[in-house]
């Protein structure tokens, strides 16, 4: 350990996304019984926190029609908190009758993005997970509230987001009730530069309540800004299988990090992670098989792992 | 800024190789032409440091044969610091006629791939460097010698390779004679973390004469291991347009790092380049179609720049 290293998290967790982020943006429904397999394949590989769908309504997202068949298949295998994307007040009430571990409200700090995507200005968000709070707190769950603040370092309607906005309605939903918050760079704006400064801010104000840091690829920046957000301690991170899904405006270009590369970037730093990598690509190729003809990404599984791998990461 | 990121260096050199690690791994015969109007374009978008070819023997790489003659044309163009690969005292007496402001003497620090691609044992090529620096000084040139450490992190051939005798071969090259040395990883097993250790390590024992980091793409983490170098305050990083070049052990992937992509990063981090990135998107377009069927990489071309993005460099 060095001076350049010694702030580096001893452990990681690789949170997957492909189910949700990656699934919900690709043309092809992929079926149920697939699903289900790559959640038992994903726990196999040491997977332990997996975002398994998104309660929309199906007319919107057929994709994500099966969430409630495929998250109550998730909260039968040990060991895995599973978690849900919920937009509203509704997909909370359907995520804490199925038990999800922990639902994520997206709130997008670009005014512009929000209004496109969610129909709401960022703060009639804030009020949401307001009422999805008393929900949560009336049902008896123990369903976790995670905010996370997208479009965190711009937006590709809007351009430039402040980070004073976003730091404010990160602290706003910390106020409404949220659990957690995340911060995402949803359409590969952001740099090593930016995170380190956004994330080192939002950790005055969140502290261990940061949870989550969700960068994509679309400009090949992830990895980079993933090592940025390590180095303020921050140990859990977003990422889809075969770096799927992402961003709508960027036809062609990568979408999230690559589960497979994050993992082999953070053993390889000696970070632990849990995961089994060749189980990983495995796993990868089965994907990457159900989707044919979409775009997949990542470099891991045509380079192999290293030669010197298992001595790093042992 | 801020403590993450308060030791970046204000200014940071994209050195070019693509027209010598890029196109003597390719396949294709760029004609002359093409080369000169690579050069011509890359110094109207910025370059300011290129690594114009290699002085190899034609008949092992006919991709180069041409290398005395763009070296000429290079140093006709006004602002830019030509260097050139020279694999011996041979190829460094071409480089001494053709006045190369900067000469790179590669030394592979894995004695296994030492021995398979320059038939000499690291400390003979150490020995080389001391000739090639009386040879310099005999000359009257100006030409400066760089001594570039290979496989620094690890190798293809011999797996695992010491620091500790990276660090040897390093301080032996400034001994014998090297005005400076760089690091190379060569095959794509660098990983934020060893990069951090390592330079840290090499800073010590060559201080400003430790020049550049070479980063290979192959596993992703190109641009994650230059913003390790970067927070140690390297500042010079190779990288060829398009990501052409590489590893001939993983077929399929990615070359060196994109100059494009590299360029955007350092921009978008507040890092003054001086380059021009949509001219050199412009480039990479020429190049791309040179080449046609050879693997070309990098993220940016598909993506374009951020809405933001002029509003960060300026």
């Amino acid at each position: 350990m060095t001076a350049a290293t010694s702030s580096l998290p001893r452990h990681a967790i690789v949170r997957e996304v492909g189910l949700r982020d990656g699934l919900q943006s690709i043309a092809t429904v992929v079926p149920t019984a697939h699903k289900l397999e790559w959640l038992r394949a994903a726990v196999a590989a040491g997977q332990t926190e997996i975002e398994v769908g998104s309660f929309v309504p199906a007319r919107l997202l057929p994709q994500m029609a099966d969430t409630a068949q495929v998250l109550a298949f998730a909260k039968t295998l040990p060991g895995l908190f599973a978690s849900v994307l919920v937009p509203n007040l509704r997909g909370a009430e359907q995520a804490l009758a199925g038990d999800a571990d922990l639902m994520i409200l997206p709130l997008s700090a670009s005014h512009a993005h929000s209004l496109a995507n969610l129909r709401k200005t960022p703060d009639e968000v804030v009020a949401e997970l307001g009422r999805i709070r008393a929900a949560r707190d009336a049902s008896g769950r123990k369903t976790l509230i995670e905010g996370g603040v997208g479009t965190a370092f711009g937006c590709t309607l809007q351009g430039r987001v402040e980070p004073a906005e976003v730091l404010r309605l990160m602290q706003a939903l910390l106020d409404a009730g949220a659990d957690r918050v995340s911060l995402a760079d949803t359409v590969g704006y952001a740099d090593p530069a930016s995170v380190s400064r956004l994330f080192e801010q939002a950790l005055k104000i969140a502290g261990e309540r940061l949870s989550c840091g969700h960068f994509h690829d679309t400009r090949g920046l992830a990895l980079a800004n993933v090592h940025a957000a390590l180095l303020l301690g921050i140990a859990r991170f977003d990422a889809s299988l075969a770096g799927i899904g992402g961003c709508p405006y960027a036809p062609g270009a990568s979408g999230n990090a690559a589960t497979e590369d994050l993992a082999f970037m953070l053993e390889a730093m000696g970070i632990h992670t849990g995961l089994d990598i060749p189980a990983l690509l495995a796993l990868r190729a089965r994907v990457a098989g159900w989707i044919a003809g979409e775009p997949t990404h990542g470099t891991l599984w045509r380079a192999g792992l290293p030669k010197t791998f298992a001595a790093t990461a042992a």
